[in-house]
């Protein structure tokens, strides 16, 4: 399908704006109740529900719950799972480091090692950030490995991202952390012939780290995931001839627009001015991604009420998205986390799709229930960039 | 989309529990009027519909009405189509024949020839178990192949497994079935090179059972389908990480159970003891597949308001599921089988999910119609073990 999509492409002056309020998708807090969304006033988006197109989308396929990487790569009309980001990649873009072509990054945790050489805290008590940022920069400074440049850089409490330069290096390696404590960091294993001098610097590497952090009570020692390396993936504007902008104040999902050929052009400031500036950059792209972030972050503290006010400080932005005078707007979220469960979840998302050319459905409001009943149905999350390509009639017809 | 699923897998102690009424969907008596299952009252299916989410499932693809077979190995996660299981296997697994690795099974009808050898009746007037029974042993001690050993096993009225053993069999062979009367029983025609040997044999085999059930008025012949061997198939404990339980009282469904790594823990008594037995088993497994069959059978029969009177026999069944106190329950059939039509039909079969994690919809009772508007859609059947997963909390987050 994807192919048949980019074959179809044509230019169009119709602008799009996805507004994606991360994590919007919900439960109810008990059987039978509404959901966040549906609990939730919202003035704005129900008008444009009344007005416009309802669905229910998949982010990768039935039961799988996703990370931001893969649903991000989801709305923007990835396949997520031909495209799988790795966990080091993804430290990579949301510090904004300055990847290069070979880079071998890698997801870093500091932890508690004992007396033996056993993880006795996967993560070092959670060490803050205030602490882990100078022994990052004491790791960066103090190990060398040979042929191989070495940077690691302080994420945030105990995460860190290591990133190695040099030629020839492979992600192809297990990880070193056991995921449980009581044995030791597991060696790097390569899993194939061409990783074996990668396995050697990143065990070399680990030594190393731990003399440097051996004055250290909790922070002593570090365990690595994720190896990855800069994937190779075709731009929006390759596949779909557009001019991407993006608007989000937090780094992985600039670093996932960026990974997509998008420019970020808005960053700093609340989500109102953010919102303002879609007005400001309308004339110099195609399509506009506007992210919020705070509705996932209420679902992961659990808090069904404060996921409600976010949705609803949310639904004020909607206004402001509209002085732009999109031509196509859908809104929606890149995965479920429903403050009941406090987690990402499988559960679709609901989208909203307004704009030209939309055909009305019965729904009045916007919510998981009204959703079901919409003209978009339920689909694959990645369906959703052809059908706004496609109202935004910058796709031709297939054959005559 | 199988093996993302089964990279997800991780542990957990909740349990699902997977209530199977046979042919459960249906159509209506006449245009515009219910469904046997929306006649039928049914007051505990009801009250969990209110909760949970409903769906409809296909159980292979569109129009494609499915066996037994196909549709239970949907109902446990499998892509039926891939793992094609054929009539003869599915016999022996039904009867607990002890099959060995290069066994050839066939699934065996007694029928009546007339004088010129036509087939008279398919099915011997559906002599009975008792009369077939005799003739089976018969058939197993008087008939002798070269370089074979014969099983034959008697199933249920006029059908009968036939088992040969021995090496270089192959199943590539046609049905002699005709599959209508008038005619000779055909001879057996092998589909490959590699299979003429197993097509003369099979011949031997019925020119001598026509010798042997010569004295014999009805079951004077014998008609054979379904060629198979036994099929490499991963089980559920591999795929999903479940210890999975079957608790099912018909051969069949034993058998398919087994198939794909269940225990069959309670196959005695009616109905609702099976059900008791969950709470019983409750800590020794992960997932328990309850089988209940006369909702398929009164479709069979032509039914409508006998099909209506199981599917609230069943209803009341599940009180006695609940009491085992599951944390996520599926209350499905494997296909429909309208009392309309008197078979098996490709129409989705609805479905109705209950428990922990799940989002509830707008529907208010379990019908075909309102199951349309439930909140799991309509998918096809091998998604729903995913979705079961994912309820239970067994699947973890893809990327990150």
């Amino acid at each position: 399908m994807r192919l048949i999509t980019e074959q179809q492409v044509i230019s169009s002056d119709k602008k799009i704006i996805m507004a994606v309020a991360d994590g919007l998708g919900g439960i109810p807090k008990r059987p039978g109740g509404p959901t966040e969304l549906e609990a939730a006033r919202t003035p704005n988006m129900d008008k444009l529900a009344a007005m416009g197109s309802l669905g229910l989308l998949d982010p990768i396929g039935p039961g799988i719950t996703p990370g931001s990487g893969p649903a991000h790569l989801a709305l923007f009309g990835y396949d997520a799972v031909e495209h799988n980001v790795g966990r080091g990649l993804l430290s990579a873009l949301g510090l904004d480091f300055d990847l290069q072509g070979n880079d071998l990054c890698a997801r870093g945790n500091f932890c508690t090692l004992d007396e033996n050489g056993n993880v006795a805290d996967r993560r070092a008590g959670r060490v803050p950030t205030d602490i882990a940022q100078p022994l990052c920069e004491k790791l960066e400074k103090e190990i060398e490995l040979e042929g191989v440049q070495v940077f690691v850089r302080s994420e945030k409490d105990h995460r860190f991202l290591l990133v190695l330069r040099g030629e020839h290096l492979s992600e192809n390696l297990h990880d070193t952390d056991p995921q449980q404590t009581g044995v030791p960091p597991l060696a790097c294993e390569p899993l194939s012939e061409q990783a074996a001098r990668s396995a050697k610097l990143i065990d070399t590497f680990s030594e190393k780290a731990r003399k440097v952090l051996a004055d250290q009570d909790q922070a002593n020692g570090v365990l690595l995931r994720g190896f990855a390396k800069k994937l190779p993936i075709p731009t929006m504007s390759d596949r779909f001839g557009l001019r991407a902008a993006a608007l989000a104040d937090y780094p992985m999902y600039r670093g996932l627009a960026k990974l997509v050929g998008m420019e970020v052009v808005s960053r700093e400031g609340n989500h109102v001015e953010r919102a303002k500036d879609l007005k400001k950059f309308k004339n110099d792209f195609d399509f506009f991604f506007f992210h919020f972030k705070a509705t996932d972050a209420r679902g992961e503290d659990h808090d069904f009420d404060a996921k409600v006010a976010a949705i609803e400080e949310f639904d004020g932005v909607i206004s402001t998205i509209l002085d732009a005078d999109p031509d196509v707007l859908v809104i929606t979220g890149d995965h479920s986390t429903p403050a009941a469960m406090g987690t990402h979840s499988w559960h679709p998302v609901p989208a909203l799709l307004w704009g030209c050319n939309v055909r009305t459905d019965a729904a009045t409001s916007f919510g998981e229930t009204s959703a079901l009943t919409g003209s978009l149905g339920r689909m694959p999350m990645m369906h959703l960039m052809p059908i706004l390509l496609a109202h935004a009639e910058r796709l031709t017809k297939f054959g005559a």
